[in-house]
């Protein structure tokens, strides 16, 4: 294994989104060990990188489920905000939609709270070319040309690393596509029950103590 | 003591901006405790919402030094950037500075690279309506009508929180206002000469090990 991704909500944070400690000094330990750590998120470009600089993270990232990445040293807008939002502006008339906090610094897609069932969501947005993630913190309506695999997949190679290399850790159905491309997946004990389906392992734990888990069992760092 | 305002970079981070897990404890000890963590940061709000989502604390946020705040569920921009648009524009005419990362999200005053020594801009900038601080991490040209302590006590008061009961712990030359309007103060071992000269309380210990040392000593908890 020559890099490890990993999702930020509800993976390697609990379920409030604080950061697990255990997932930290088990990202850190990985880091000392020569094994980069690329930060694979829904969120904005911003909150990615802060939580890259907090945690101590030295691999490049993967922001806004793949539209937004950080790579070689500048930022590239990959998905195409006007089909979210024309999705959006389509959805609001039918449904009492808001968008998330912050939602001005979003560049590739659009993030709406959780207060409509995501299948309603899906079913007024039949038709449109948007996906729709639910990831239990927010939905997300972004471009099907990008999702966080085939962003990662451009992240790791600019890193001279290839996909099969990488170890793969989430816990959402909008990390599917990433642990679908990885060498080896891990779905940590809370996942959604399609992610913990298709991943290589699941952990025994839940959020960071399932990070840690996979960290100290593949990529033999001591914790 | 009612609340904590703690400054991030060089506080609850180590040199390298890496959280502190003591810290991280400290202040989540803190919020179990019931005394709310005020974060009040030179960095830009998205950054400083990052930390406070990613740490877990409860109050209200400082950005900017001061120039924006996250207060009452909104966004507030206090500082007026003109002035260190202008500022910036004189002295890259007599210097080759640069911005630091992400400087589009700053909404209220300019931070630039370290290259340069802060004496030579501070003379380079004499009669401009600037204040200007190093931080150690960046250079920031701010507005004067706001800083940390102003903005921080709008903050503190819309919490309903008086001054006097507010404990404050920073590293650097920024931090003075806040540090000197709060009811204690504390500055951590690796604090510039003059934030230590004047601080009530100067930690043994550097970094998130004195903000945990603080916070033990002088809020009660234990960790």
């Amino acid at each position: 294994m020559r890099a490890i991704a990993v999702d930020i909500d509800g993976t390697i944070t609990d379920s409030s989104r604080k950061l697990c400690i255990s997932a930290l000094r088990a990202l850190r330990g990985a880091e000392r060990k020569g094994i980069p750590v690329i930060i694979v998120t829904g969120n904005v470009l911003c909150f990615a990188m802060a939580a890259s600089v907090l945690i101590g993270t030295s691999g490049d990232v993967v922001a806004e489920n793949g539209g937004v990445i950080y790579s070689d040293g500048g930022i590239r807008v990959l998905g195409d905000i006007e089909k979210a939002e024309t999705a959006y502006n389509h959805l609001r008339e039918i449904h009492p939609v808001r968008k998330v906090q912050f939602s001005d610094l979003r560049l590739s897609e659009v993030a709406i709270t959780r207060e409509i069932p995501v299948q309603a969501i899906r079913e007024a947005l039949e038709g449109f070319d948007v996906e729709v993630y639910d990831t239990g913190f927010a939905v997300h309506l972004t471009d099907p040309e990008v999702n966080k695999g085939s962003s990662l997949k451009l992240v790791a190679e600019s890193m001279g690393i290839e996909m099969s290399d990488v170890m793969a850790i989430g816990d959402s159905e909008n990390d599917i596509e990433f642990l679908e491309r990885a060498g080896f997946s891990v779905a940590v004990a809370n996942a959604d029950p399609e992610l913990r389906e298709m991943a290589d392992y699941v952990t025994a734990r839940e959020y960071g103590d399932g990070v840690r888990e996979a960290i100290h069992k593949f990529a033999g760092v001591d914790i």
